[in-house]
């Protein structure tokens, strides 16, 4: 790491430059807490409560059933998806917000695979990388087991060499949940293609957090999920988009009514919409989706102060400015495992202890400094990669003063040695 | 249709007697409207409100990431399974809250054929009624192109005789969404059974509105809504029950990470849980699942009043009373469409306009109800079936008085042919 030593007066100016300085008011974030986990649980809009309340009680309450229409409850899904197609770079119509990220994940790999093998039956392969999220990992494997197909984990640096005849479907997440390291999606999809493969993105750690390019980048599949960058609340609908060259070539398998032509005929035969909607699947958490559809306000908001191209320049201001405070804080003491190239790195810093620590002791710094007010997670290791400290870094809500006290936070937990104490090491489960 | 005249003195007099009454006040419902729509949408309970803005607020808004464990959020779809659990004859730790009745029903038909095909691989066709609700039939169709399977569709007579060697499931509604009819769970599984089908029970219009007993049926699988009459808000989490013989025989296909043995080992390889927790799939929406937490509190009371065999005395008695008021006030004006038989009637009563009134007149007259306050809903007919007129009556808040008024108030449409209104009859998408 490089040993400039940033200051609290460089960061008091930064943040006095901020354009994007007024987002934070659009949030309610706990007195004195640096909430370095928006990555995981993305903080609450300040628009959400009174939301959420006048769905409950106006149009639950008091409308009752005429809220499908009136309030517009069924068509929420297509129009939240519409809200976060701009953020995604893919067209008006083209994405829902619906279900989970696992569930979308097996609709658009389901299609995926189907529409490679009616052009190569031969291909019965899905690769995928062995460090993916591990739902992405256990949906393609169980996909795999139904249709017959083989998934086949591979290393980042395995990626251009995995791409053989044999294979029909990549499937990566643009961000990596455990590092931060960011794919190149224009470049690693045309390299799928030239090789006949079609690509399935999973954003859940990119969304909301720096500029994506699904159309640009001629992808074929994307999911994510809405509660990270996007804020919507816990288990937020996720959503999924389709290239529309793809979207009505065949069924997924998940094909509930609410993704039917017609879904008041109550015919008993299956029709599929020829749009993104016969994505969905059946009646969606009306709550949890106006709150993710409050919470998205936040972006017309940002949309006016630069958008995503400013948010990705601040969030990588303030990585930068973490990964140069850490290693003038704590010399010696972290390996960076985040890339420290801006083309490859997303929106968090992820750290592992040198031998210059103790042996095992993540875990418990990362607890010491929650129990400062500095919220970051733990992510254990294994035989094959080592544990790490992971913070993530939401340019919405976030300052740099913040960022640089948390990592003064980072070396007093490590010079007063109070992660050392047993109450650290009591494990319970994160998530 | 019998010509007893029920009076408003007698239903005063049922209203002042029934030992329910105290359970109206746990709702919260809009002054004035008499809602027989409960079996589509159940009313606000009173606690839901506070219970939403409290996790929103405090749990979301200030305890942020730590309210996984703390609130116990990722405990949230087996602890609200649990309370599910005793209304439809389960046991502690075999009901899951997740996701949506659709995704269920093919996690469990999945299953239910993969345990079938076991046994016996000439079992390949999956058996439902033509007049099931047509997700179910939606989704069996889409499972069965997958697995190379036969979906075959009865009417309800023919139930019997479907049973033939080639069949590996038998999907049914317990309750019928469009008549009412309600099957006899015990004996319909022991006939399945004895010609070696497994069965897959939809509750969706039975659950919270009759006992219901799985376990003692012997059934093997079901699914169902939580936003009918068990008032969990829109589009809140279904559920799903396996029978504890089958739920560690095989992996249902959408095998996410909550339904690993252990989701926060990250493993790359899937290992199912060995309880119905393998049932699940990703991450929940938790503001819809903890309105529906909230709501069963209602279930609570109502098992210190008599439980679910005292609301049905009283869901029998209601649609009894509808069904002697519209023959007396309404004569020869309507066929009956749902059974007279308590044992064959679920809690809705469906009509169907006779000769003597216009024909396609029954949409006309549900929209003159829903302008005086009287919320039911329209079923389209198609070749096989007619228009009907469908009015659900929840026994936790509908009072005998209102039974009444409304068939009062159908008397009066038709006197008073204000159905025959132009506004009436302009039709828009319904639910």
């Amino acid at each position: 790491m490089t040993s400039t030593t940033p200051t609290m007066a460089r960061c008091q100016a930064l943040d006095a430059a901020d354009p994007l300085r007024p987002l934070r008011d659009l949030f309610t974030l706990p007195e004195g807490m640096i909430y370095l986990d928006g990555n995981s649980l993305g903080a609450l809009p300040r628009a959400v409560p009174e939301r959420v309340a006048q769905v409950v009680a106006r149009q639950w309450g008091q409308d009752l059933i005429g809220s499908w229409n009136s309030a517009g409850w069924f068509a929420l899904p297509r129009r939240v998806g519409d809200r976060i197609a701009p953020l995604i770079g893919a067209g008006p119509g083209e994405v829902v917000a619906s279900d989970t990220t696992s569930v979308n994940l097996y609709k658009a790999l389901s299609a995926a695979l189907s529409i490679a093998q009616a052009n190569d039956a031969a291909r019965r392969v899905v690769v995928s990388e062995r460090s993916n999220f591990p739902t992405d990992l256990y949906i393609a494997e169980a996909l795999c087991r139904e249709r017959g197909c083989q998934l086949r984990l591979i290393e980042a640096h395995e990626l251009q060499a995995s791409l053989q005849p044999d294979v029909a479907v990549l499937l990566l997440s643009q961000v990596n949940y455990r590092t931060g390291a960011l794919h190149d999606m224009a470049r690693v999809t045309a390299a799928a293609h030239a090789a006949g493969v079609l690509t399935l993105w999973d954003l859940c750690h990119s969304a909301g957090a720096l500029p994506i390019g699904l159309a640009a980048a001629d992808a074929d599949f994307a999911v994510g999920c809405t509660y990270k960058y996007l804020n919507g609340g816990p288990g937020a609908p996720a959503f999924v988009w389709v290239h529309p060259r793809h979207v009505a070539r065949c069924w997924q398998p998940l094909a509930g009514w609410w993704g039917h032509a017609q879904p008041f005929a109550f015919t008993p035969e299956y029709e599929p919409a020829m749009d993104i909607t016969r994505y969905q699947c059946g009646t969606q958490p009306i709550l949890s989706l106006a709150a993710l559809d409050a919470a998205l306000d936040v972006f017309d908001a940002a949309e006016k102060l630069g958008g995503m191209a400013a948010l990705r320049a601040k969030s990588l201001q303030l990585t930068d400015l973490f990964i140069a405070a850490v290693a003038a804080e704590c010399p010696g003491q972290f390996d960076l495992v985040t890339p420290r190239a801006h083309a490859e790195r997303g929106s968090q810093v992820c750290l592992t202890p040198t031998s210059q620590l103790p042996a095992g002791c993540a875990y418990a710094i990362v607890q010491a400094l929650i129990a400062r007010g500095v919220i970051g997670d733990f992510r254990a290791g294994d035989a094959r990669q080592a544990d790490i400290l992971r913070f993530g870094f939401t340019p919405l809500y976030l300052s740099h003063q913040e960022v640089l006290q948390a990592a003064h936070h980072l070396r007093d937990v490590l010079s007063t040695k109070e992660y050392t104490q047993p109450r650290f090491n009591q494990r319970h489960a994160v998530t």
